[in-house]
């Protein structure tokens, strides 16, 4: 008997689209104003869900309140109220698009995981514009 | 051609998190203040999701009034303002988790369904906390 | 690396649930007060969903920029502010019941994505009845 | 000790902006696609707010399941599912913006209260277009 | 130089609509399902709003964190996870009626704040009944 | 016969709490994480609200079509996916806080307004932090 939980958080951050091996004029064809070297920001709205077997004990499939402290210490430490390209490790290299941040968080939540759970990450950058990440 | 239809409906309700076969210690160790014996509540927002062929006369995969009576009748009556470990049946012997209260929802609109029919449960504890229960 | 990403497009609209095959009674019976010959009207809400591989070059599974332009073009041009049975092409002769008008959605936004890409429709009729049409 | 209680509702209907005294071509150039005579339709959200003392016996400033069947025999029953400018008897030779359609609603609503309790409507047209009137 | 800052907060809590001085019966023919004796509950969202002079230092009405952290020990802390009948001071002999918690809420606040500031409280019980209180 | 008129419009945008005047330890100790020198960022949501008398030919307080073009030139223009504290002339010397971001929009919008129309801003830095400002 499986089923899916969820957790809703959010963090607050700055960012810009750039990619260090590109000319910053071709960074602002392919970017737009999203590449502002100046930065621009949001509040990202996360949503973490996590699939598995209905523990028959608890009635749980995770404990929520251990996923909300394993977001906390993965994700709301590390990016809320952070510059990501400049404060966040992975993306000094990597472009942060919601695409990447998700995959980004994926990987960090997945690895404090049990094996048996799947995990699919929903990020939103604006209201209007979301990204879901998930395993195969 | 296939699609799903999607009906909002909520019930607020008083519960806790309690197994009888536990002390009240362990009770309280594994549930924490969701275990409260004098009961805590919620806003129980609930998504009932159904995917069948799209019906070529109506248009309808089924008709969502026929839905919203089902979902009146089965969940709104019984779990509208009722304290589910005390007044709900299903609950009497079963922890109402998030999890455990989209199975019974899952299995008793199941049951009112056509077989031909899918549904999923999607339930809202709160804003941040929410649970999906699908069949296979 | 997949990942799917979604934007979010509105438009009101008249429409009325409506067979031209069947008598006005027995779309009053079949439809009810869905079927008012005077019309009634809604904020349709749109989440288009396109899944595909993260491009790694830039970091997207497609630049949102396009999608949106794509959605206005495709949808909100021919169908915001517009009586739906009388002035949109597909729907003079189909049933504009939410599972059809996301088939159309469907049908007009792939038309225009790679042929890689994968795509979902979400409408939302009200805030309480949406529909999900997706490939299989 | 004075409170403001807030109800919320909703109905979908159709209208149109439209004034008989004007041409059709100015009524085209001052409402624009608001003017189209084969009518748009909206997902109209209403917030109904009554002030006054707080009964000490009750606890209520009023019964919220009295002001719910207010609400709905005075504005559900005839706005929802309706053309506002053919079916209801007001916007028949009112033009019904949300401004007029939020003073019709305060008429109606305001005669069906106490004479010490204030009234004030909100109407939401679209999540991003509202009106609130409110008595001086 | 005057504006007014929100901070948003929200509680789990049960309560049942109930005063001691009337018999079971009167209670139930007054407050319907709400009187359940067995309880129900609710997510309750707050928001609290507090009006003053922007300091022209620091550009703050007042520190949010700080409000935040008042909200937390005067509200959260008390009322959360709790049964506001049988558990919250104020309400063993005040019926917890929306109004009458949001009063509750204004007194405990409004005693932590300087005395230049103003102070209102919106206390949604659902998304569809909601109460403002303020002072005169 | 008056109104209020509410539009709602969004940008992103990049900021830090920051005084000139301050070294960067008080600047720390006063605004904590929200004056992270590399910045961080907000989706603002932002509310317009216009009172004045509803025009007896038109049905409106003021054409939100051109409320919408004004907050587009005023704001949306020089504020979204801009670095507020270098970028925007009034924040290179004044706090950008919720508080005097709303009182620089305030004044922004009133100057192209008529005499005669009120004006309120409502600026979400956050779904949680949010501001009023209002004329006396």
């Amino acid at each position: 008997m499986k089923a899916t939980v969820h957790r809703k958080a959010h963090f607050n951050a700055a960012h810009r689209l750039f990619r260090k091996e590109w000319t910053d004029a071709y960074n602002a064809e392919v970017f737009g104003k999203c590449s502002n070297p100046n930065y621009h920001g949001h509040n990202y709205e996360l949503i973490v869900s996590v699939s598995g077997e209905i523990n028959q004990q608890t009635g749980f499939v995770m404990d929520l309140k251990i996923l909300k402290d394993i977001i906390y210490e993965e994700i709301e430490i590390p990016f809320d109220h952070k510059n990501l390209n400049l404060e966040v490790e992975e993306f000094k290299t990597l472009n942060p698009t919601a695409e990447n941040i998700s995959h980004v968080i994926w990987k960090k939540i997945k690895k404090r995981l049990d094996n048996n759970l799947k995990l699919e990450i929903t990020l939103y950058e604006t209201p209007r514009n979301f990204v879901t990440y998930t395993e195969d």
